[in-house]
């Protein structure tokens, strides 16, 4: 077994984002194999999102609407994956002042309301090593 | 805010594995944006994994040491990014009937041991719109 960290920053995962062109076509296996119940869907960044839900952690399976959209665009590069990851931080503005800090490039410099509602702001892949990551609090 | 669904199947996210050339080059962001520390390194699949605990997830760092292992050819395909989710099902061998039954291929017909000496089986990413999933008791 991996030894696990002793201390615990209060940070958390809070959804994984899908991007597939066919949400309908995915259902499915996670309601037959995994037991698990969309939720009702919504819009966000040009796209539809319907959420499953795991204790705690959301997948969010993300269809594009909008041909122009950042799901879109993925879609067109890279085919169906797994678009980013959703940190939930204590503090949202001092997790934002530390990437400043440190130089790592933000796409939402100020956050903005995503989904549900929720302060949200991307950070740019190119300050964590080629991977999209959304911070929330 | 969307509903969640009321009834609890058990399954949850376990973890989420990204690949990446260059660990080493991405634990600053984790370490001083987001407080998580590493855990130690081990090896599967021919990559060298280091953990992120985040409550009850985690978030696997894969670099490969193999050039013809899953992780290495994933980063030349496709460049650094979100490799595959983890489910942790109940039931494993039940599981795996339900996809059997639904007709889902499976990369891991019987399940082997990953990471940790866990039970493990990969499904085949058709089978999941394209998106590389992991069971896992």
């Amino acid at each position: 077994m991996l030894t696990g960290d002793m201390t615990d920053s209060g940070a958390r995962l809070a959804h994984v984002g899908i991007a597939l062109p066919d949400i309908a076509a995915a259902l499915p296996f996670y309601r037959d194999v995994l037991g698990l119940e969309p939720t009702a869907s919504e819009t966000a960044d040009g796209a539809t999102i319907i959420g499953l839900t795991l204790g705690d952690v959301r997948v969010e399976l993300l269809e594009p609407q909008d041909p122009e959209g950042p799901v879109a665009r993925f879609l067109a590069k890279r085919g169906p994956g797994i678009h980013h990851l959703c940190y939930r931080v204590p503090d949202l503005d001092r997790a934002l002042e530390r990437c400043r800090a440190a130089g790592y490039r933000l796409i939402d410099a100020v956050p903005r309301r995503g989904a549900g509602g929720r302060r949200i702001a991307f950070l740019h892949p190119q300050a964590t090593a080629g991977i999209l990551l959304e911070l929330t609090d």
